[in-house]
């Protein structure tokens, strides 16, 4: 399910998605179909099983209609690209755009190896650096005047590229929506996996900072990418699937920027979800929840059919 | 919980709340102090425990510390008070505010009776017709283009007042402020009865008239004010407590304001939640969830001893 909030492109789950979910229809594991929610913007009609759907991952029933509410498309719109010559200068001005109450509806951070992959697999010449990627939108005169403010707020900017024409901004855009192609392009026959932190946003820069210094460390190449308005990025490892050693190395590093986050006040997934590979993340993060989570999932779905083993770990002594 | 969102002054609960609730310490009944959700914006890390909890009008557990997610306070924001022929013209222009992408950040709609009342509590001589209190908020260059906007869509007004400066503002939104205690001055002796419905914002011209004319036809006294912005308004009877007679009209119009709701898309309480008063409201809402919401309420409180009573019906052949 995708959306469009202050992260932009990317597809966001419950965390983004709940504000914008108002009712589902969802067949339960037994076969009975139920409407959970309304067309209303607000309800206090019992407990929330919407939310409770939203993000489950198919674990307590199959969601074969969502409600959602919907946003008007702005009167005006600008696309922007700033480069910098620092991950933490790009970082920092993304903080201050986030908290500075300006019209960002969209607020992306690509890092330089990002930037390079992006060159040569579209044929651009963008500078490869740093870079954020926003948009700002609203009344005309308002976007006109965020756009000054961002430009004070991105004063070490060593680039910054503004477009307002629809076909322009898309093109402009098209860099930040071509990523994954990109870096699979530019590391061929390797397989991805990528970290999903999120923290307060306020602590963004220390997070990327820290992950940054985990990777130089470890003499490991990674990429990074940021939904920086949400507070969420991604580390990117392009591992040899003939290397299991690269993989186990990726995975420690990611258990030392999950540890981090969760440190400071953050989620061990942002939007990704926790499918099989978070189990253990989730057991750290929310262990004291786990025994509720078993109880919901037993009661919504008893026979343990719908995307088994998924979420939750096996109760202690279980088989398996 | 008090929030400030498209409705204004009220009190909201899950519905407009859940977004701005990031992490929340409970108490479950068995004495157990929980941690749901993070200080993160969003996350996937399993079952939304924090949209359960909230909005679950102490049935689950006791909330015992909340954190929030905050906004900037807006560079800028004008007070605007637009009054109206009709209640149809009022509400026309609440559904072409909230759809037109300004940026309202308070739409309350009073009735003419409801503006009488004010006018005595406070000693004022506003217009006593129906009226809506805006609250435009932003960059300045944006407040001014919406408030000329929002005239536009006023069209059919008969007084636009604009306030700028913060004690003019404060003074504006102190008539909305009063209308429960003025109402209670202007029926001495009498005791309030408010129907809660919300309905998809489109709906709400259509709602309060459908309203209007069912208190009409019972010849019933009773005023209509509108967290117009949410599509969510109240019905405010003032009751004789010594005659029974009127509390069971009361509640045969909130039964007939309810059913309308519920066929238009809505639901039976937007924010007041369901307690005692809307049992039978929640399950002619979602009849088909109450299995799960009793298990859920069995799996957080398995011995019963959390605001007994409320929100669920006792299951049929249970003990009365």
């Amino acid at each position: 399910m995708a959306a469009t909030n202050a992260s932009g492109t990317t597809t966001v789950r419950y965390g983004g998605m709940r504000a914008h979910v108002l009712a589902l229809e969802v067949v339960l594991p037994g076969g009975r179909v139920i409407r959970t929610g309304s067309r209303a913007r607000k309800s206090s009609a019992g407990y929330d099983l919407t939310a409770l759907f939203v993000g489950s991952e198919g674990t307590l029933g199959v969601l074969t209609e969502l409600t959602l509410r919907v946003h008007g498309i702005p009167e005006h719109a600008v696309a922007v690209r700033i480069s910098f010559p620092t991950l933490d200068a790009a970082c920092g001005t993304a903080v201050a755009a986030a908290g500075a109450g300006l019209g960002v509806t969209r607020l992306e951070l690509l890092d330089a190896e990002t930037m390079r992959a992006v060159n040569a697999f579209n044929g651009t010449a963008l500078e490869e650096s740093p870079s954020l990627f926003v948009e700002l939108a609203g009344a005309p005169a308002a976007v006109e005047g965020d756009l000054e403010a961002l430009q004070e707020l991105a004063e070490e900017n060593t680039s910054f590229a503004v477009e307002r024409d629809p076909t322009a901004r898309a093109r402009l855009w098209q860099a930040r929506h071509n990523v994954l192609h990109a870096l699979v392009a530019a590391y061929p026959g390797k397989e991805h996996f990528a970290t999903d932190v999120c923290v307060p946003v306020s602590q963004l820069p220390a997070a990327i900072a820290h992950a940054r210094a985990e990777l130089d460390r470890a003499g490991v190449e990674a990429t990074i990418a940021a939904h920086a308005g949400d507070g969420n990025y991604h580390v990117l490892f392009m591992l040899d699937p003939a290397d299991p050693a690269e993989l186990a190395r990726a995975r420690a590093l990611n258990a030392a920027i999950v540890d981090w986050a969760l440190e400071h006040g953050g989620t061990c997934t942002g939007e990704h979800g926790v499918g099989l590979g978070k189990i253990a993340y989730l057991v750290h993060e929310h262990g004291d929840l786990l025994e509720l989570m078993r109880g919901v999932k037993a009661l919504f779905d008893p026979n343990g059919i719908m995307n088994p083993g998924k979420v939750l770990p096996e109760p202690a002594g279980a088989p398996g």
